[in-house]
C-alpha cells in the first residue's frame, strides 16, 4: 500500500490527502471510502458465497485498485476478474496470481500482453468465436505460455456469448487444437441486465433460467468428453443465486465492496444482508445562491449513466451536473450551506465513476487512513 | 510534442500506437484526432472572431491537452481557459503564458496552487462571492502573486454568477482591497445551455438578453470607476454571436476544435461556417452475432451525458454502452462486420470524453503523425 504519486515525472494533481487528515482537510472533488463498510461488504459476501462451496472471484474492473484487490483475497478471494488485459498486467504487478479476463482479447498487441502475463500468472480468457481463439492461440505459442480458456454463454445479456451446445462445442474443440498452451476449463455466463433487476423474485427468474440454459450445456459439453471444472459468473445484484444454483462454482460479484445508488434500489430477497455504501464523492461548495448551491465535482468526477449522484445531506438533491459542476438544490427544511463547505454524495454507478479519479481515499469515520491509487485507472486495452 | 509515455515508472497503458502507423495498427479503444478538419475548424472560428476585433481564448477544459493548445495559440489565440488550478499547472507547463480559470477557487491549497502559477503566468481567476476573494487574495499575498480577478455574471446559466450591478459592485470594490496582489479585470458572462439551443434564432435571443444584462452591469461598474477591460464569455455555439455583441472583447470558444454529435445537431445561422468532426473513438469488433456485433469500447471510453457515440459507419446504430462494452445493431442495408474490424464512432460529448484517454492519436487520412498525451486528464483539483 503506497501513497508515492503516480505521477512523479509529470505536473498531474498529487495525492487528495495525507493519512491522518480530517475529512475536511481533502482537496476535492474526491472520492473516499469508508473502510468500515467495505469491510462489512466484504464479509457479507465471500461468507454467504463461501457457505455455499463456491470460490469468491470479485470484478476488479470495479474498483481498479491492487490495495482492494489484495483485502479481497485476504478475506478469502481465490483471485479477482478484470476485462482488459492492461487491467490484468496492473493486479499482476500488485501481486495477484490468478486472473480471469472475463472478456474476448481480439488484436496482436491484446492477446500479447495477455500471453505474456500467463508466463507469471494463472490467466484465463473468454471467447465466443474461432477467431478470438486462434488470435490468443497463437500468441500463447509465441510466448510458451499455458492460458485457460472459458467459453462465454450468452444466458439473456444480449452482448457476447454462444448461444447454443454446438457453437459451444465447436469452440470447445478449437481451443483443443492449441494445446497444451490453451487449455479449456469450462464456462463463463453473465447477465448484466439481471443484476438491476428490482424485484428479487424477477432476478431470480433470470438467473434460474439462465442455470437452465447453461446446464445443458454443460452437459453435452461433458458428453462429448470435455468436461467444465469452472462455471464462471454472477454479480452483486444475483450473487446468492448463483451460490445457490447448484451448477457455479464460482462468483464474480464487483459492485458489492463499493455500492452506488442503482446497486441500493434493488429489493432484497428476505435474509440477504443490505450492502452499505462505501464509495462516497467528497466536494466543496464554491457557490451558493438563494435557490441552489454550486458543487466543485461535475461529469468529470461523477459518471451519470446510471443516474445522477445523490447527496447524502438531508434536505439537499442533485439537479444537474455539468463538466465540472454539480448544482444543488433544497428543499424548505434543508440546513443552509456556506462556500467552503464540504459535502458528500453517493455516486449513481460506481465503475464508471472510479474510472474517472486517480485515488481513493480511504477513511475510518472522518479520518483518513490511507491514499489508494486507482492503478488500472484508463487501463482501456 | 512529445511520444514519451506519461506513465514511465508505472505498468500502465502506453501510447496505443506510434508515428507512421495505419489506423488499424492503432490499439483500442482510442480517441483519433482528425488534423486536417481541426485545422479547418480553428481556421474558421479563429478568423470569424479576429474579423470582428476579439480576442480568441479557447476554452482547454475540452481538449486538456498542451499540443493543441500550442496549435491554438499558433493560430492567433491570445491564451487558454481553463477550470482547475491543476489544468492550469499543466498548461502552463507546456508553456501556456496567458491563463484564466473561468471558475471559482475555494480550498486553500487550490488557491496556493494558482498563487504560486501567477508567478510564471498571467492568471486570471473568476469570482461570485467575497469568500472566494479573501480566499485568492490572501494567497496571492502569500506568494506575493499577482492576479486578475473577473466578476462573473450569471447571464441565465442558474449556476455560479452574480446577478445584480449591486453585487458586482461589492465584489469588485472587495477584490481592490487586496490590491496590488488582486486586480480587477471586467466581466465573466458563460451561458451554457444557450451553446445547445438547436435553432440559431433561440441563440441568437439568449446572447441578446445576456449581452443587455452584461451591459448593464458594465455600465453600473464603469460610472463607479471600475473599468471592464475584459468582459469574456461565449462557446462553440454562440461565438459568432459574442464577436458581434459590441460588448465581449474576448470569445472562449472550446468544442469548436473537435465537435460532438451534440454540437452537431445545432442548426446555423445562415452564413455561419459548418464546423468538421475531428474527434473519432476507434473501436475493434470483438464478437459478432446475427443481431448485432460488439466493440471494445463502453462507458470507460465514450462520456453517454449528451448522448451515444455515433457510428460512421453507415447502416450502424450504436444500442447500449456498457462499462467496457458497446453493442451496435445494423439495418438491412448495412454492410457485414467482422470479428477484427475497427470502426469510428463520434462521441456525443467530446469534453468528458477525452477526459477518460491519455492519449489522443493525431492522424491525416488514415495515417498517424503524433501521439498526443492527455496531459490534464484528471486534473481534478
Amino acid at each position: 500500500m503506497t501513497t508515492a504519486p503516480l505521477f512523479a515525472s509529470h505536473p498531474h494533481p498529487a495525492a487528495p490527502a495525507e493519512p491522518g487528515a480530517h475529512q475536511t482537510e481533502i482537496d476535492t472533488p474526491a472520492l473516499l471510502i469508508d473502510l468500515d463498510a467495505l469491510e462489512a461488504n466484504m464479509t457479507a459476501v465471500h461468507q454467504r458465497i463461501a457457505a455455499a462451496g463456491l470460490r469468491v472471484r470479485p470484478h476488479g474492473k470495479a474498483h481498479k485498485c491492487p490495495d482492494i484487490a489484495q483485502l479481497q483475497i485476504a478475506a478469502g478471494a481465490c483471485g479477482v476478474c478484470c476485462q482488459k488485459a492492461s487491467e490484468a498486467e496492473v493486479f499482476a504487478a500488485a501481486g495477484i496470481e490468478d486472473i480471469l479476463i472475463t472478456n474476448q482479447l481480439v488484436g496482436r498487441a491484446k492477446v500479447d500482453r495477455a500471453a505474456r502475463l500467463a508466463r507469471q500468472v494463472r490467466l484465463g480468457v473468454c471467447v465466443d468465436d474461432t477467431v478470438q481463439v486462434a488470435q490468443i492461440g497463437e500468441a500463447a505459442r509465441r510466448y510458451d505460455a499455458r492460458i485457460e480458456v472459458l467459453i462465454e454463454i450468452d444466458i439473456g445479456h444480449g452482448r457476447c456469448g454462444v448461444g447454443t451446445a454446438e457453437a459451444a462445442l465447436n469452440l470447445a474443440r478449437h481451443v483443443e487444437r492449441y494445446a497444451p498452451q490453451l487449455f479449456f476449463g469450462g464456462i463463463h455466463a453473465f447477465r448484466g441486465s439481471a443484476q438491476h433487476m428490482r424485484e428479487p423474485e424477477a432476478r431470480a427468474a433470470a438467473v434460474a433460467g439462465a442455470v437452465k440454459r447453461v446446464a445443458a450445456i454443460k452437459e453435452a459439453l461433458e458428453q462429448a468428453g470435455l468436461p467444465c471444472p469452472t462455471v464462471t459468473g454472477g454479480g452483486t445484484g444475483t450473487y446468492a443465486l448463483e451460490a445457490d444454483s447448484g451448477i457455479y462454482t464460482e462468483v464474480q460479484p464487483g459492485s458489492y465492496v463499493l455500492m452506488d445508488t442503482d446497486y441500493a434500489a434493488n429489493r432484497l430477497a428476505p435474509g440477504t444482508a443490505p450492502l452499505q455504501h462505501a464509495l462516497f464523492g467528497l466536494c466543496t461548495v464554491i457557490s451558493v445562491h438563494d435557490t441552489h448551491a454550486v458543487l466543485d465535482g461535475g461529469l468529470k468526477a461523477f459518471a451519470v449513466d446510471q443516474g445522477l449522484p445523490r447527496m447524502v445531506m438531508p434536505g439537499w438533491t442533485v439537479k444537474t451536473l455539468s463538466d465540472e459542476h454539480s448544482v444543488v438544490v433544497p428543499d424548505a427544511q434543508a440546513e443552509a450551506l456556506h462556500v467552503g463547505d464540504k459535502v458528500r454524495l453517493i455516486p449513481g454507478h460506481c465503475d464508471p465513476t472510479v474510472n474517472l479519479h486517480d485515488w481513493l481515499v480511504a477513511i475510518r469515520q472522518e479520518t483518513v487512513v490511507e491514499l489508494w491509487p486507482v492503478a488500472a485507472r484508463g487501463a482501456l486495452f
